[in-house]
């Protein structure tokens, strides 16, 4: 059994559980899970279907990109999950999907609002939408440069990416992380519902109003300040 | 067994329903069921996923939010059932969702107007949105201030609970309610889809009538009226 | 055996399709399916939910609403069917429900143009959305009087209730009929798409023209016209 | 064993998977599946609900729509297909829906525009929507023209069809292509896809701009070019 038997099947569910959330079709997105103490990660392969995606199918590769173990190639997006690994240090996972209605304001080039609790119980800003990159990024290195890219736009704008673990490329699509490869996707399916919800309140309401500072403050205090009361933990 | 197995069965099954609904994801949502020979209430546990909760997990207090019987930390939105159960006593069931189309038009601010008969069959009025609570009850006792905006804002309005079972909560979302927990989660789904129909009304037509006063009244006194013909009873 | 069992039976399945095919939730929604040789027809109980429904709860009813056959109470509707049976000689089955798109244009007030071959397959008008009635026949026999209401709207207009299998009333819902209960059911979810379909083209371009006149001929003929040639028959 | 058993069978799956995919209802729709050594192709018989479909009932033709085997009337579309497949030599398979999104854009007679990386995984130009033909084109060889009315506009934009493999026949719908049946329904399904997330771009930014050039560019040649490195092979 291979030692990285752990970190292929967390990235191996995860992916699935990608799919089962109708967060992709056919064989977009991508998931991958890290293991620190080796200093690796697990990603899904380049366009396999879901339905016969196999844990130990997925790929591992170090943070430089050198694939250590498996037969088929990573997913094509991989160098920005390597990136983001690299000088991120406290995550665990990385997801990235084709959602619809997420890719539709990365489409759009607009931030989400903070409209309501929805979005405040997971973080206290609009969701950031980087700009899309200088034509020489996109023609050279280009994943890895779109790690740069959302690393950049959450330093241009003084975000925690520990706080907002999660992220729309313009003209693409969302990227979001977490602890584990688990809650990256946990994070996924918010953000969908999140920019549904935001697209519908400005349609039915075009001067609906960013939500108060101290109810935002509220909300995520009491699922992740000191003093959380959500949960059983 | 319990003396409270009844209301926690009936609690359990009403949370379930409000998953299989689609009116909630993750562990969003909660609902609990009264006894008021008892004078107590049951509610799901805090941030339990659906899947792996059991009757005997809901939780037991008294309208003073004291936990009478329960092993897990109640809902974190207890305060505002207990107030609500104290304050209206004809209420057997109370429903919080963040049912997609509910909370885009409490993101929105906006009451719900009545546009039809599907509205006029359950109420005669639009369905409020209470405006967000001033900064200090947000920072203070947080949960039993929404009780409070709940019920203040049907008293300024002259609306009577028993007529219009459910709310928006500005920035937040739906609660709604019912003589049971079932029939709270019915007004739940039942609000999600008016909610959809007048979004769809006001798109097609920015300036869609509110429905006739006759037309209104003849539908909601068909259902629950003294004459009412509707139903089997 | 009953010998109303062909139409319970006929009525029973076209009631649960429309349950299937998600065109109306809980008890909302109706459908009654005629035998013209025993001038009666059957229709769904009133009130009853579609998983508990079985074919001998169908009520057997004449065209002047007298009760033949049947321990419960015919929907709350049947009036509004009795009147169309009585008028219309050519349908054999009605349909009425609450779909979401269909209802949200009868909430606006407003006909659904005829912008596509997908409704022009189907019928070659706009589908007509009635006024809502003047007060003292809602205040009257209301459910006769929507039947009313419905023929007159084809008189003034001059449509072929047989060329034109539906209507939608105006802050309230679609009728939809056919020469048998199957076939209302089947204009019900055709007309549930139309609905949806044309709220969309508006949406992507508000100026977005009737389709051709040419165009609507040509494909309401090659399946309904004299040299049709779609289907086997 | 026929010798067409293998397009009857290609011919079938993929129109099943039409169906399964959510992109018709009833017996709208059709897809064929070609055999260039053969000089024929099968396609689906007209008006025969996917329910009821067998793989021997798929109607074998030639090019000049002459029936070469089969006991059903093919698809109305039928002559359609016979034209594209006669002109356009590399295509194998070919779609036809009635897919909400894609008849909508279809119906509002607009291009669907190039906004994001879903859209340049696929195609480098903005989907093509073919303006109704004249009036005379209807009235005469119906189907015919429509293969016609396809090329002709595919010609008068210099667009490859190879590379841009699906159209919307405006005030009617989608057909798409590709290598094989399966491909062919792989666009349809993209299509929808890529319709839905425009219509939304559109409504959340009526001033989205296109997806930059470097962009198109890289994210298609990543999957389709000569150092492509997107997927397995």
């Amino acid at each position: 059994m291979s030692k990285y038997s752990a970190i292929k099947e967390a990235c191996y569910k995860a992916n699935m559980d990608l799919n089962d959330l109708g967060l992709v079709i056919y064989t977009f997105g991508n998931v991958s899970a890290v293991d620190r103490s080796l200093g690796v990660f697990a990603i899904k392969p380049s366009g396999v279907p879901y339905e016969k995606l196999k844990p130990e199918d997925m790929v591992i590769l170090d943070f430089d990109n050198n694939i250590i173990e498996g037969a088929l190639r990573p997913s094509s997006d991989t160098k920005t999950h390597a990136y983001l690994y690299k000088n991120w240090s406290e995550i665990g996972g990385i997801a990235h999907t084709h959602a619809t209605y997420s890719v539709s304001w990365a489409q759009s080039l607009q931030d989400i609002p903070i409209f309501g609790t929805t979005h405040a119980d997971h973080l206290t800003e609009d969701i950031p939408c980087a700009p899309p990159m200088a034509d020489h990024l996109i023609e050279g290195n280009y994943e890895h440069n779109t790690g740069i890219q959302i690393i950049e736009c959450f330093k241009e704008r003084n975000i925690d990416y520990q706080e907002v673990p999660m992220v729309l490329i313009g003209s693409h699509g969302p990227f979001t992380w977490g602890k584990t490869a688990d809650k990256a996707v946990y994070n996924a399916r918010v953000l969908e519902e999140l920019a549904k919800m935001a697209f519908l309140t400005r349609q039915i309401n075009p001067d609906a109003p960013r939500m108060k500072a101290a109810l935002i403050k509220k909300h995520y205090e009491r699922k992740h300040g000191k003093e959380a009361y959500y949960g059983q933990n």
